[in-house]
């Protein structure tokens, strides 16, 4: 498969993949499509903003096999754009057996021409018990290497199992990289996005990220467009949702800050085509019929935007920001993603290092490679003069001045990315630690300057803060 | 005027305002209509949401008096919305003269029939010395007495001025209180708004707030959505704004996270019936004169969604919620909304007491009115038990257990709003601040409880918090 990575940002990417049926531009998400219930039919996916869709291979070798043989899975769906198959696996999650064989299953994909074939992973549920979740592991293991055998043209996409036991996601992600997949899927997630334990989802990609570094990643069943930004920003390229439809059916109506009732809601807080047509009066009055098309529509609208959200967040290096002001959608997402703190190293292996801007969001912007990277780079900077003024007020002559976040930023730095450029809200209304950080690095800096005698300007609330610096200091309060 | 409070949430609500051509309900944003240069024509904007509009008296008296007069504004403009006309003032601020007197364009705007009438007041920037802006006050107060006397069946719209001198604006409004109108125009503040000030901006609405509690409040200038539900939940009503035309003359595009060149983007951030159709590259290949009306067009509707956002959540009482996303658009922001933290018996005085749910975004949480009253509320409570269990893991059978942000919740509110239906991120991951005021919380609970004793069960990251405990004390560590 070809598989382009064209702008990176965090650990999220754009990339080009190339299939049978053209070119996907991931992050996408694909509109899962039910062969037998076609609610929004697969040829206006386009239109919302769909560039590859998913349908399910054992419902249609159950219900349409000898049509689905002789005309293929795209005119089957009648779509042109590239068609990913699931195996049964979801089946074998919910009824526990399918009656098909890994074998029957992956030659009906390519009998079907899918361009993404799936084999018939054991789809481990979450708090499973190890053994459990290590002897299906090992069943969804050797069923990938069957794929791996019996696949010609279409692309292999390899689940990642092991419930909630990482280092069983670790071994599972080794093991798929080894047998060698174009595409790998982190399965039996659903659960925990369900009960929004995205402090769970977010280890397991974290893990598995750390095995695949550059591989395109599917992230199961999870496009609601409220996970998608940090989703991304994690190094997900690819998911799937059936939620546009499901949620709809239900009434339900999904937002970047999680999901709505309609009957709960007095406006639509939404800018689609449908919601600045209709308010939500209007639609709860509609036909159930017409409610549902309503509803998946702007589900469909919501989640490309998001998508498009996030894509032009990549190009203009904000994908941070995007996903700082997101989480804030639940207390579980902010959880989750200060969890990226244990994972440095590998945030700082893809993100880049020269940005347009940095704008300050909350303690979780403190874990941002950014920062780590301009203390090391200000350590590797000589100064000839003896005495070294040092400031945290801009309006006193100084060689460094102390910002909060960054700690010390040379005077000939403040113009230069990220310290310089960086929009910070000032030192009165921010969060401790971002003082205590800047003074934990400015303490830092310092220890490397160990010939020299500073002066050190305080002023306002840095005073609580700027104490116990080392060498010798000589404090001018403020 | 006929005005009513039909919902309340923070010090934001949602009222309705009846005019002679109908009903208005706020919060809305009154597009500015240049009467000579009709861009996105009059009639369209209902479709976007208007629910009225504004225009410049002065443009028209001087261009078009006659027919306007024999028309009525609403002929000229060719809409049936209600119309607020603006008096000169604008133009007084940006060329330092005009060419009518208080009274000449007060009796005009009566005569073409305005809805709502302004004095010609004298805009005083920010930053004005004190003199000045005390003197140019004094004449915009003399003008609203005028305007008061002259008034007929029009409501009366009263500029609040005093540049950012805070006891100007509060003798402003103190002053325009005592005349009456209908209408209260926090004036001059686009300065602000466009430098990106907008902790000078949250100070004065707070200021003009703290005097005018309850009346109808317009915030001249302020329509872009990155600041709407911020001044929404600050007690701003009406907005009014060029924005729309004047930054899609500039291919500049409107977004709740600030504003974009429309040479900067690669995707549309964007849900709306425009964004949804076109890519940027299409766009920017357009004419000129279509690619502005693509923008205003985008422009609008990302305005009005913003404002069924805010309305939405004003209904469902997460207007902190949302405001505390919103200021994540820029750090000045933050520290702006960080303010109201001086001015929380204001806040207090216009928060509802119950709500559905509780989500912690921030710091800025820890300054709603909910966690101080919970405080006080169980400060209230009695406790037959001589040992009282305290616990910060839920794990532990307690009396009381001690949540981050609220500090101590007895176990049978463990189900009430707020401390108990909060959402908090757990103590592992949130800010200090959060657990610092959680044992502020909890040592003033237990100062209320002098007679009793003390079990206190401390466990994880609460070690380094839960210390220094009033009274007679038994610590167990987990």
């Amino acid at each position: 498969m070809e598989f382009e990575i064209i702008a990176k940002d965090a650990m999220g990417r754009i990339c080009r993949i190339e299939t049978p049926h053209g070119r996907i531009e991931t992050p996408t998400v694909l509109p899962v499509i039910n062969p037998n219930i076609p609610f929004i039919p697969p040829d206006e996916m386009k239109n919302f903003g769909a560039q590859a869709l998913i349908t399910n291979a054992y419902i249609i070798y159950r219900t349409l096999a000898e049509e689905a043989v002789s005309k293929g899975v795209h005119r089957i769906l009648r779509t042109d754009l590239p068609v990913m198959t699931d195996s049964g696996s979801y089946q074998l999650m919910v009824y526990g057996d399918v009656e098909v064989s890994n074998r029957e299953i992956l030659e009906f994909q390519k009998e079907i021409g899918s361009d993404f074939i799936i084999p018939l992973d054991i789809p481990t549920p979450p708090d499973a018990d190890y053994e459990t979740a290590r002897k299906d592991l090992e069943i969804t293991i050797e069923r990938e290497r069957e794929a791996k055998e019996l696949n010609g043209i279409s692309s292999l996409v390899l689940p990642i199992q092991g419930s909630t036991h990482m280092e069983l996601r670790r071994e599972s992600a080794k093991k798929a990289k080894e047998i060698g997949g174009d595409v790998y899927a982190i399965g039996a997630v659903v659960p925990l996005m369900d009960a929004y334990r995205f402090k769970d989802l977010v280890r397991i990609i974290l893990e598995v990220r750390s095995v695949l570094r550059v591989e395109p990643v599917h992230l199961f069943g999870c496009g609601h467009p409220m996970v998608l930004a940090m989703a991304v920003a994690l190094g997900c390229d690819l998911f799937d949702s059936a939620a546009y439809a499901l949620y709809a059916k239900d009434d339900r109506y999904l937002t970047v800050y999680g999901t709505k009732k309609l009957s709960d809601l007095q406006y639509f807080p939404c800018n689609c085509p449908n919601c600045s047509k209709m308010d939500p009066e209007e639609v709860r009055e509609l036909e159930k019929a017409e409610r549902e098309i309503f509803l998946a529509e702007h589900n469909l609208y919501v989640t490309f935007s998001e998508i498009r959200t996030i894509k032009n967040a990549i190009k203009e290096g904000s994908l941070f920001e995007l996903v700082e002001k997101r989480i804030r959608a639940h207390p579980n997402l902010i959880s989750a993603w200060r969890q990226i703190k244990d994972y440095s190293p590998l945030l700082e292996d893809s993100d880049p290092r020269i940005k347009k801007r940095f704008l300050y969001c909350g303690i979780e912007t403190l874990m941002r490679p950014a920062v780590k990277r301009h203390l090391e780079s200000v350590k590797q900077l000589d100064f000839e003069k003896e005495v070294i003024v040092i400031s945290t007020d801009l309006g006193v002559l100084a060689d460094i001045y102390v910002r909060p976040v960054f700690g010390p930023v040379p005077a000939e730095l403040l113009e230069s990315y990220p310290a310089g450029h960086a929009e910070i809200p000032e030192a009165e209304f921010i969060e401790k630690e971002a003082l205590e950080m800047a003074v934990e690095n400015l303490r830092d800096f310092m220890r490397c300057l160990n010939d020299k005698k500073f002066v050190v300007h305080v002023s306002g609330r840095w005073k609580d803060f700027v104490k116990d610096l080392p060498g010798e200091c000589e404090y001018v309060l403020h």
